[in-house]
This record gives C-alpha cells, structure tokens and sequence, in this order.
C-alpha cells in the first residue's frame, strides 16, 4: 500500500543488496516511518521478538526471510549434517520467537522441507530465497483475493442500507500486519478503491495500542474514513445502530472456527452476537491450525511484560516521543496478549478461497483438502 | 479511606475556614496527592465539568457543597425571589457540567427544596450548609451499609471455592468517587477488613483510565491485592476461570434495571453472563432513576472531548507528568463516555438496603415506596 503517495511492501529484499532483507520497524509508527536493514537470522528473530515486525503473515514471511539469510550463513565446506542442523537451529530460533500464531511454524516448516530436497550450499540459499519470495507474493496474492470476497459483503450492507457501511476492527489485521493489502483491511481498501463510502472505527487496542497506532496510520495513508475509539466502545457503538458489520483477522483458528486474536475481540464478538451485527474474521488459510480443536483449551495464550500496560510511549507537544508510567509504581500488571472468540460467536469466515461459516463443515467445504480421510 | 496512613473523605468543609470547601484533585493521581481550596460555586462547577471530582456519589456531594457555596454568595438585600434566582442559578450551572449521572440532578433539587423553607440569608446559608453536611454524611453510610451486603456475596464465594476470591472491577467505583468506601469497593473493603483472602482485577478503563489511576492507587494505599489489565482483558480472565465475581459501579440506574455506566461495562456484562460470572452493581439509592424505564433509548451518553483518546499523561522518567499523543495526527477520535447495560446481564443490585435482583419487581421489593400507585 502507499506511505507518501510511494507503494511499499512490509518486507523485502534490499533493492541494492539482496543478501539483505529490509523491514519497516513499526514500533516507531504512526509517528516516524523508518525502513531497517536485516543482515542475519538472529536479527530476524529480534525483529520479531521484538515486535519490529508483527501481525499474523508479516511474521510468517519475515520467518521464510528469516530462512533464507540463515542459509546465507551455512558455513563453507559444512557437511549435509552440519547443514542441515544449522538450519533447525535457526528455524528453532525463529520459531520460539512468539508462541500464538501459527504462521511463524507454517513458514519455517515450508523452508525446511524446501531446503531437505537440494543437497549444495549455493542450491539451498537459492531455494530458500525463492521460498521466501513465494511465501510473501502468496501473502500478498491471499489478501488481494480476501478483499475481493470481502468487498462483496460491503457492497451487500450499501444495497440494504443506502449510507455509508460502518466497520469496526479490533488490532491492526492490516496490510501492515501481512505483506500487502491486509486480512481485515482487504475488503474494507477494496470497497473504498471501487468508490463505496465507508467509516471504520478503529479500536485503539490495548495495551500496544496497535489499532491507534497502525491501522489509524494506514488507513489515513491510503485515505479512508475512519475513527480512533477506545477498546471499550465498540459494545455501545453496536447497541446504538452505528456498526453495519465487524472484520478483524486472526492469528490462529482451530479446525472448528474457535479464533485465537488480539486480546479483546472476544468482547467485540459478544457484543456483535447480542446486537445482531455480522462479525467476521478474514486470514489466509496459513492462519488456520487443522490439528486443533478446542481453542480456549489447546491454543496458547502468550503472555508478555506487563510494562505494556504500566507504561506507554507517544510524542510530546516537542515531538519527542516519550515513554510515561500510567499505573501506581506499587500496583502490578498483567499483560494477556490474545484471546480465543469461539466459533458459535462468528458469522463467518473471509478467506482466499471464499467465505465460510464459522463451522468445521464450513471450513471442509472451501478446504476440502482438509477433511480428516472418513474411517 | 487512608491517605499515607491518613484517614480522609474526597470533600469536606476547610477546617480552618468552613466558608471554604476542600476536594482531592483527582486528575493529578496516582503520582501526586493534592488538596484544593473552592471558594465560590462557579469553582465548584468548574471542579466538576474538569473532574477535578468525579465519581457519581462524589459529584452529588460536591453540588450539594456548591449549593453552600451559592447560598454564601447570595448578595445582602437580596429579595426573596432575588435569593431564588440566584439559587435556581447557581444549581443549574451545577447540573449542566455532566450530563450522565442523576447525582448532581438529586442534590442540588434537595438543596432548593430545603433552601426554600427559609425566608433569611442566614438561614438559607444554614440549611445549604446542614444539607451539603447531610448529603455527604448519607453518602458514608450507604457506602458503608452496600460493604457489609456486599460483604455476604464475597464470604459465601469463599466458602465455596476455599480460595482468594477473584474480584473484577471497571473503572472506578471506589472511596474517591464518593465520600468514602465507595460503591463496587464497598464489599471489597468490608471482606478485606475481615480478613477475607481476596483478589482485584483491575480494568484500566480508557480512556482516562480510572481504574489504573484511581481504583489501583486507592487498593494500594488500603493494602488490597490487585492486578492492572487492560479493558481488553477481562473477557478471557472470566473464559479461563480466573474471575469469581465482577462489581461495578452505576452512574444512573432505570426503575427497570438498566445500568449506565462508564464506557466498556457493558462489555464486561456480556462476558460475565456468557462464563456464567455474577454480575453486581452496587450504587446508593441515589442513583436510581425512577422516571426511566429504557436505558439505552432514555439515559443521555455524554460525549467528551477526543482529546481524551487521542493524548494521555504520566509520569517520565524523570517524574515529570506529561502529556504525549497517541495517534497519528490526521486521524479522529470519538469518545463516548457511557454506555448502557442492559438488566438481563445484571445479576443483581447492591444497596444501602440489601441485595435485589435487577428487574423493576427486585428494586420495589426493596424500594417499596417507589412503586407506583396501581390503577
């Protein structure tokens, strides 16, 4: 999408250099917009510890990135063991980096059987590099296809209600969050790109305030219509009339549509569900975990520092942006960072293939390759 | 409650000078403790609207105290309808700095219609002075009367799961948004007094996050556990186990049962009733609104200022509170500052009276002399 009128990708190689791989460092966003060279695996890793990158397919395709420099860093001369352990180990790093989305395992997953089917040094970086490539154009390519089924659902609202469609999202699920386009934003970019009017509320998303910070910057770029609320707003907004439909995105969902996201939306799907308001989720189908089930119980919920919540950076009236404690020094925080929405609460699902109920019938009829063989 | 080992109510005559009122200026905690000197009633207006007080127990006392105020302000001369006018005056300059709670409505009738059952200066300056005294001093005892109701849900908790009693709170409904004990903290005090085992969860309450920055430091100073989490979080807590029983406060409450209250509790109500979480409101009888029968449609939300979303103070690292911005400057910002929970959530009020269930038979069978005349 553009950032000043220029089209950016989140991630890709440096035009000038292509042993290095370049990333927006968006802890800095909305207020300064810096572009950082990643020259190694470690450093790959914590971009994504450290939340320089984030969001379910951005982590994905810094992950298969990740791979690529770690096969630029295969020792000359090392044996197909040494190689191959080297590169676990990298993809181990990579992987231990955030616990909740799944995309990080998908895209090192990928890269390692890529990489066990060509035996040279100079064969796996090529392979690796191209994996990567593919991962991120498959991103891109995904999302572009999610706004076109989403966009549908839009145009749908307009017909009924002849005003503009009020959107709500929760977190940043935009193309920030994924390589291009977005997974919540793809509809909403593709409806504004056709000329349908449109609003978004955009909660502010606590404790990173990655709404307020990101999708708020984004969506102002690229020129929609949109408000900053806070978190806890969404449920009176909804009462009141003023939310035609919610689109957020995921970072993991079971086969049967449970759907582990940004701490948060599981309230938004209640209020949803109690107004009768449509509540979708829009991912790629590399955010679905088909090995699990029950997503309050089998998904891992991470846990970060609670200095999230304690303490929050902005800019001062200097434009200095500035780190302030909010709480009580004596008072202690906990800091949650996802929750799980269960499938019961979802209208339905927005993916490249189509949009589904929120059900594992409906998840087996657009990913028929899916369905456990009958026995 | 106890300031730094200090007992304290949040308003109170000057003890040097009782022609002066004293308030806690809210807006400078947790990270400084001051006490203010209001000398006229347009100060004491002006102490509300900017929440230098706030809290609905709390803002019917400090317009009960700027009744006082407007009474030792009545011109000498004066005629009686004079007098009344500028009572009359001076009450609806206290009623129109917020709009949501019924408090300041209930005072400030009470203290005209006491103020119009005495013909002299003097006596009026009296009877507003008895009347703030009163209002105050009633507001204590039903504080203290809900802790010891509220006490009983919280012991019999105990009895049952035999472990510290997790309590979630929203916003804050504590001694600083009344004279003393507060409302939702009522019960907490009185259990914690006892020596029951309990736990807080604290929501942050954006956006001016009240319960971080006053239910937080109010818990600490009185030696109560608790954990500050973001508004997001709560829903999760009650999915996994962790919550036992929500209290909240109300600003206004519908014969009917309809509770508005700060922005989000709503939210909460949704997941307490979707984890099968006792959901109390716990309020003087003051808040009732006995003209009101639907919440949503009837009770005017307050709207303030986005700035509210878009900027917040704390503390640097050098001690120094500062305001720094959160969000990109293109982008608005809307701040409701209520929202409406419907009775059906609620499990039950907590009064100066006892426990009832939120329904218009529950609130009569407490209320009796509420109900209206049948035929």
């Amino acid at each position: 999408m553009r950032v000043n009128q220029k089209p950016y990708r989140t991630i890709l190689l440096n035009p000038a250099n292509r042993r290095v791989v370049q990333i927006i460092d968006q802890r800095q966003l909305p207020f300064e917009f810096i572009v950082r060279d990643i020259a190694n695996s470690e450093s790959m890793a914590a971009a994504i510890r450290d939340m320089q990158v984030r969001g379910a397919g951005l982590i994905g395709a810094a992950a298969g990135y990740g791979m690529y420099l770690a096969a630029l860093e295969i020792p000359g001369g090392a044996s197909e063991s040494a190689m191959t352990r080297h590169l676990n180990e990298a993809g181990k790093r990579l992987k231990a980096t955030r616990p909740t989305a799944v995309n990080l395992e998908w895209a090192v997953e990928r890269q390692l059987a890529a990489l066990a089917a060509t035996p040279t040094i100079e064969g796996k970086i090529e392979v690796a590099r191209m994996t990567a490539l593919s991962i991120a154009d498959e991103d891109v390519d995904y999302c572009r296809r999610i706004g076109e089924h989403g966009l549908e659902l839009i145009a749908k609202i307009l017909r009924r209600t002849e005003r503009p469609v009020n959107i709500l999202t929760h977190c940043n699920a935009g193309w920030l969050a994924f390589v291009d386009y977005g997974s919540a934003t793809a509809p909403i970019y593709a409806a504004h790109d056709v000329g349908i009017p449109l609003h978004v509320w955009v909660d502010e998303t606590r404790p990173r305030n990655q709404g307020a910070r990101l999708t708020a910057w984004e969506l102002a770029q690229h020129g929609v219509n949109h408000t900053v609320i806070a978190d806890n707003t969404g449920g009176h907004l909804m009462q009141q009339g003023q939310v035609d439909m919610v689109i957020t995105g995921a970072d993991r969902v079971t086969c049967t549509g449970d759907v582990a996201n940004k701490i948060g939306t599981y309230l938004k799907a209640l209020a949803a569900h109690d107004n009768g308001v449509p509540f979708y989720v829009a991912l790629p189908s590399s955010s679905f975990d088909w090995k699990k089930r029950d997503g309050a119980l089998e998904i891992p919920i991470e846990q970060r520092g609670d200095d999230e919540v304690t303490f929050i950076s902005g800019m001062d009236s200097d434009g200095v942006v500035r780190e302030v404690r909010l709480t009580p020094p004596q008072s202690p925080a906990a800091n949650f960072a996802f929750d799980v929405t269960p499938a019961r609460l979802i209208t339905g699902f927005i993916t490249e293939r189509g949009i589904c109920p929120a059900t594992e019938e409906g998840l087996f009829s657009l990913f028929p390759e899916r369905r456990p063989p009958s026995g």
